[in-house]
């Protein structure tokens, strides 16, 4: 007998079996349907790019992480992200695109990180962005996106924090500190985690603040009440520096726009604290958190930043854009019960009593589908038992069953299996009577 | 000044811009939905696998083709199809999974080939297929499937050519031939370039058969006339052998079904010739032509195999599928001339003519979307000229325009791009207005 190789996956990989992968692609499909509904085309990179191309731009973290190597003399890697890829893309077909542009990109990027809990090595990204323009229109229209995809998901209790870097970085222009801004920022981070007093002994030290600078960075950032309040303050802290000013100026105007559309205010937050690392957004932010589920950090992020393709081209592409995560969503999903718990995308199961009348089971499950069901047909004649065992554990809704006595009268038998009742409909009215149980059933 | 990296794709590589993704996801999604609605669940696999899973498998020409490298010391490839990776899959997981199990799986495959015309480095495949069970059930609707999603794609004029590898299996055994099957089939396959002679030529010198051994196996493999003909004719060659004639059954049962649901009894053919490679498929196959362009080749292709997984596991996974050509599809729908040429998914542009009504532009936009319209609009107030030839650039079929005029009578201009007719229209009547004008472009 010939030796079995041993079937595994790669430590940090994952096989995604129907019940994992059914959820996802709806997510991935809700998502792309919302992306093109503002306009976002979709576009596709390769998944190895020349080691050049991606080195330097995500930190020597990424860099180390790279899955890289020789091909055809050629020194070749596996993104590691979807915004590398996207400013050599930008500066390759800038021209034959023309700007503005409006990109969305679902793909999988791959870094050679330790596995650990809810940690893969290959995972998913799906990103979208508007280069070509420094209009605040596209930044409201980034925070309309992430809001209605939230809502399309099947959320309404979500916040989105937002924040524009200029105001901060006015900030630190009136009080001559630009050059220690990485060590603000940097201190600032940590504020949820040690506290105000921590961050202003760290500034303090690190980064060579006098308490009252310290006193006034916190101030600015931690402005507590409406949004109204916040924008008022912090106008008047910055007033004169033509840079924070500006920051407040579109914040006010995303405010307008919210109010004006109609988007519930109380899930647009205005949180001045919010940074998202350290260098490369330089307008507005972008942060969404899960109201029943805050811990689990940001499932939509993005910003603004003024230059996308710098190390491949001299046309600077300011832009804006976010970044759903994918994985994450789908453990909240998970945890919070908004997932079915299908391994099928079908909700009806004809069987198959009699291989006599293959064709006739055939023949109705098709013409259930050209009126849009999906219908999924049991290939083998085997006991009946054994294909309900089959419907029960995939998760069909309907079962129909016909045998010599049901064709005798014209008849199908339909089955629903949550309650178990069993009605016998005519052909002519199957379908209908089919659509009115799924309808019924989807309303539960 | 810093060097600026040269922005490029590997040899064999190529970004996709909106005007190629769009159909592409199109046509991805189509497939998918087709192959939803048969029951059929979404899997996915890792890019990479431990290349003693991956070699030996797709033969000497895929392995010298595999990506392959070190990583963390460990010798990994990046899969050159989704059907070794399904084995492997298959393998691992069939116990949670049970039998009989239906998957699709749409996934990018890379093979370090020659890049040359319509060839790549990197492509994606799109297959489905049932395994689990040998009822030839499972392979009418493998034949169903490829129908319907012709259909759905566009097409009606295809021809889906079948056969069943049993009966050149069958007249095989009856002329004590069964040794020399892969000189047979070798030979064959260069029946459609080479012709009857030079194929019974090949098959006497090469396969070592008299004279009337190869004329009975040419007599069977062209057999001519009806579909009922056919398998008539078949049946007699064949009469007394059991693999030959369950092979003649089954093509029987399928055209019942075929017949019975309605299916075109043109689009599918009985072609006894039809081979498709030497040893992988065992029974039922399946070839798809475009009658317009028979020269590009299947676009469709698939059969019945008897065990999948065998490198990986003792249990016997039977099964059928087919993988769509999405490569040769998209380029035969742009040269029928199928293809909208578009690089936005949205058939809306709202232009912006003042900054002081913003969030009008946006909030009219947003409407329009909750009303399940593509929308876009244009971030900047740049001049209106500039605006409407974006629009042109991209596609759009309608350019909805306010300016100070307007909102003071509550109105929105509508162009239709195509006819360059503009109407006023209050904004009450503005969804039932847009929707009529897209029915009526989409019916042209």
């Amino acid at each position: 007998m010939k030796k079995l190789i041993e079937p595994r996956t790669l430590k940090g990989f994952r096989d995604y079996l129907p019940a994992a992968m059914i959820p996802r692609e709806q997510l991935i499909e809700t998502a792309k349907s919302v992306y093109r509904s503002y306009g976002f085309s979709p576009i596709d990179t390769p998944a190895l790019e020349y080691t050049e191309i991606l080195t330097g731009k995500g930190g020597e973290e990424s860099d180390k992480q790279m899955f890289r190597f020789e091909q055809g003399g050629r020194d070749v890697a596996m993104r590691f992200d979807l915004t590398v890829p996207f400013a050599r893309f930008a500066a390759q077909n800038i021209n034959e695109l023309g700007i503005p542009f409006k990109r969305y990109h679902v793909g999988t990027v791959w870094r050679g990180e330790r596995p650990q809990k809810g940690r893969y090595r290959e995972f998913v990204q799906c990103d979208f962005d508007t280069i070509g323009t420094t209009s605040n229109s596209a930044d409201i229209e980034t925070l309309f996106i992430i809001h209605d995809l939230m809502v399309k998901i099947g959320f309404s209790e979500f916040t989105i924090r937002i924040n524009n870097r200029m105001i901060l970085n006015g900030l630190l222009e009136i009080l001559g500190l630009q050059a220690q801004s990485a060590e603000v920022l940097r201190a600032l981070d940590k504020l949820p985690k040690i506290g105000p007093e921590a961050v202003i002994k760290e500034m303090r030290g690190q980064g060579r603040l006098t308490q009252e600078q310290a006193e006034k960075v916190i101030s600015l950032t931690t402005a507590q009440g409406s949004t109204a309040t916040i924008l008022n303050s912090l106008e008047q802290q910055l007033s004169g520096n033509a840079c924070g000013e500006q920051g407040v100026q579109y914040l006010r105007e995303i405010f307008q726009s919210v109010e004006r559309a109609g988007i519930p205010g109380e899930r647009i937050v205005l949180d001045p604290s919010i940074a998202r690392g350290l260098d490369y957004y330089t307008g507005t932010i972008y942060e969404t958190f899960l109201n029943q589920l805050p811990g689990i950090g940001s499932v939509c992020s993005g910003g603004r930043y003024d230059n996308l393709a710098e190390l491949f081209t001299t046309q600077a592409l300011p832009g804006v854009g976010a970044s759903l995560g994918l994985d994450r969503l789908l453990a909240a999903m998970q945890e919070l019960n908004l997932l079915q718990e299908v391994s099928t995308p079908a909700p009806i199961l004809v069987t198959q009593m009699d291989k006599k009348y293959t064709p006739e089971y055939l023949r109705l499950a098709r013409n259930l589908r050209l009126n849009g069901l999906n219908v999924e047909v049991y290939p083998d004649t085997t006991a009946i038992k054994k294909q309900f065992k089959y419907a029960n554990r995939h998760g069909f809704k309907i079962v129909i069953v016909a045998g010599a006595d049901e064709f005798e009268k014209q008849e199908w038998q339909v089955k629903e299996l949550q309650t178990g009742t069993q009605t016998a409909v005519k052909e002519v009215a199957l379908l209908e009577f089919v659509q009115g149980l799924l309808t019924s059933e989807s309303a539960k």
